[in-house]
């Protein structure tokens, strides 16, 4: 395509912002400080977490960036960005997890495989875009389509990027048909990030989101969008973000025996305390996200200073400074929430959180239950250990 | 109505199989044994849990009872059975769980109030009706409608029956509009159950069906259906099948600080051993169900027979007899597996199940963590204590 170029070295990376935590370098793999995450609603993008699988793609010139709809339909079409832009704008306010979000603690338990993160592997942005469903009617596709008549099930995302050579060319993804042309579940083809363009780092011109899913669906750079009638069959999607059983490993793993994760299960952390905070004796303030996958609203947050013996209910915030309310229409069912709780000092120095979400779904307690190969939805009661001293908050 | 009683007593009561174990006779609730429950994939309707709040209506002349669609609507309509089998058929394999399915369990933490039920309180069947969307739009509400134009947003169920006084008259429920206007909802008005028409204990001769959800919204003996502004102020919607957190008592519980249950978590249950069990040394066959609300399938079951140190997954059968598909088109993501696994006899004698739902849910290890007052909701880890010895299978 003209104008692009997605460089297979890593000349050309964006710049970041100095305080990431960078868990990889090339690719480009880093997470904003606990207290910096927590600090706002909206995740300011300099601070919202960078996944990349390779160097990130040169766009220069975007008018004549152009996607393709192709596969099992009757009108495959160019799309430029004016015609993106033609289609009704949508906001939406979505957080986007890594599934591999909280691996280096699942790697306490035995060593998984994959990038490190902390709790930072998530954000929650407003993205501003067109809507999948409307993108695919102008392909012919209706609304509430299961199957188009040449039996194409699945919606294909590939990107521009140049990912490693192992992962089999360029980033690919797919989601079902069913959830691409229902307009509730609210999938973007974005290209504002917070009001502004998206930068490079996060898809700059085009990127899909898939609210409620892991990460590795919201393809970034996007290229073409191919209908067919399996599910993808990328490397990311049939031998990579799939979870197994504690009892495999990398000797017995069947990768067709799981199905690619999509939705993620209810989470939570805690971010205003690190493991090697010192505190001071009298009362503490906990403060941290919580969020669950699948449009599934937060229904509380429970810290507790005893081990799990007794639990407080958090107060829950949504947009910054406003109490959470579930009836409240403007309620962003895709994003996470900001919890807060004080508490004092306890005795013992470890402090738990858990969340609930709205379908009645908990966090394990322990994460020896839900450890997996591949270090993937570590969703496990938060733990937080602290030393009592001179303060050094 | 005319031809339509609801009895204030309960002389006009079903009759009943003799095999279920009665938990409350007036209203009539029971469950049937473990062993039965898993022996089939769609549950005979004898077999099937019965949930009442109050005595059985009896409709003598279905060819004159009808319905009302009323409320924040411009064209209020009265709808006769034949209007209703008029509508496009559909058949939808749902298994419906009562929200205190195991709450006997949740009492030995520490007692909680409800009807005492065993692990039993579910069944899985075939309900063939009309689709509520289907309905809706004969009143001029169309697909995918979040609001009406005079600012309907939920859909109240009103039953005919004559529940218990202090409930507040006839039993009701509310689910979203946007879930009743939406076709992959799949929530019926249904009245055959298992191919036959419904029987009395089950709602005959219409009742609504929400896959999904806790029984509790699958309002039976249907009289009205009423689009409101607000959600349902009944009592079972208001001061019942709610989940408070496990601090919360009845001298502190404030109820409208919680939302209604809907959705039902990840559950699972051992149905071939009861704690009573004597087993042989030797190979032991565990077998039992799971299910996930909000259509999430169930990616995997666990079993353990060390107390959860380790685990080996079981098998699942979907339709008697077939494996679990996940990919299959006929796949019942309504539905319940039943799942089986072979162990030999531990030295431990308890044995541990456990599910994890398609959104990587999982069930909580301990019941104290989800311990709530009114005893909803038990989706613990189901362990089951066993003896070893001469067996009594």
């Amino acid at each position: 395509m003209p104008g692009i170029r997605g460089p297979s070295d890593y000349s050309q990376e964006p710049p970041r912002h100095p305080c990431l935590a960078i868990n990889s370098k090339e690719p480009f793999n880093a997470e904003p400080p606990r207290q910096v995450l927590v600090s706002s609603y909206v995740t300011p993008v300099e601070f919202f977490y960078k996944r990349n699988h390779g160097p990130i793609p040169v766009v220069d010139d975007v008018e004549r960036y152009s996607i393709s709809v192709t596969g099992l339909i009757d009108n495959p079409k160019q799309l430029f960005m004016k015609d993106i832009r033609n289609l009704p704008k949508y906001n939406v306010t979505a957080t986007l997890q890594c599934a591999g979000n909280r691996r280096t603690a699942m790697s306490k338990t035995k060593t998984v495989k994959g990038v490190g993160w902390d709790v930072c592997a998530l954000g929650n942005a407003v993205w501003g875009g067109a809507k999948l469903v409307d993108v695919l009617e102008l392909v012919g596709i209706p609304k509430l389509t299961s199957a188009t008549w040449s039996g194409g099930k699945h919606v294909e995302f590939i990107s521009i990027d140049k990912c490693k050579e192992e992962n089999g060319g360029p980033y690919k993804a797919s989601i079902a048909l069913s959830q691409a042309t229902n307009p509730a579940a609210d999938v973007l083809l974005a290209y504002e990030m917070n009001g502004e363009p998206l930068n490079r780092d996060h898809g700059y011109p085009l990127r899909v989101v898939v609210p409620g899913v892991i990460g590795a669906r919201s393809v970034k750079w996007l290229d073409s969008i191919n209908i067919i009638a399996e599910e993808c069959q990328g490397f990311f999607m049939q031998k990579d973000y799939k979870m197994f059983p504690p009892s495999v490993n990398w000797d017995n793993i069947k990768w067709s025996t799981r199905r690619p994760l999509m939705d993620f299960p209810v989470q939570s952390a805690i971010c205003s305390l690190e493991d090697v905070t010192i505190v001071k004796h009298g009362k503490i303030t906990v403060k941290g996200y919580a969020v669950s996958g699948g449009g599934r609203g937060i229904e509380r947050v429970d810290v507790s200073i005893d081990g799990g013996k007794t639990w407080v209910e958090a107060s829950r915030y949504q947009k910054t400074g406003t109490p959470y309310n579930p009836d409240d229409e403007s309620s962003d069912r895709w994003a996470w929430v900001i919890f807060e709780a004080t508490a004092d000092i306890p005795t013992s120095t470890e402090i738990v959180a858990k969340a609930v979400d709205t379908a009645a779904n908990v966090q394990p307690e322990n994460v020896e239950s839900i450890w997996n190969l591949r270090g993937v939805l570590n969703t496990s009661w938060h733990r937080v250990q602290f030393r009592i001293g001179k303060s050094n908050m």
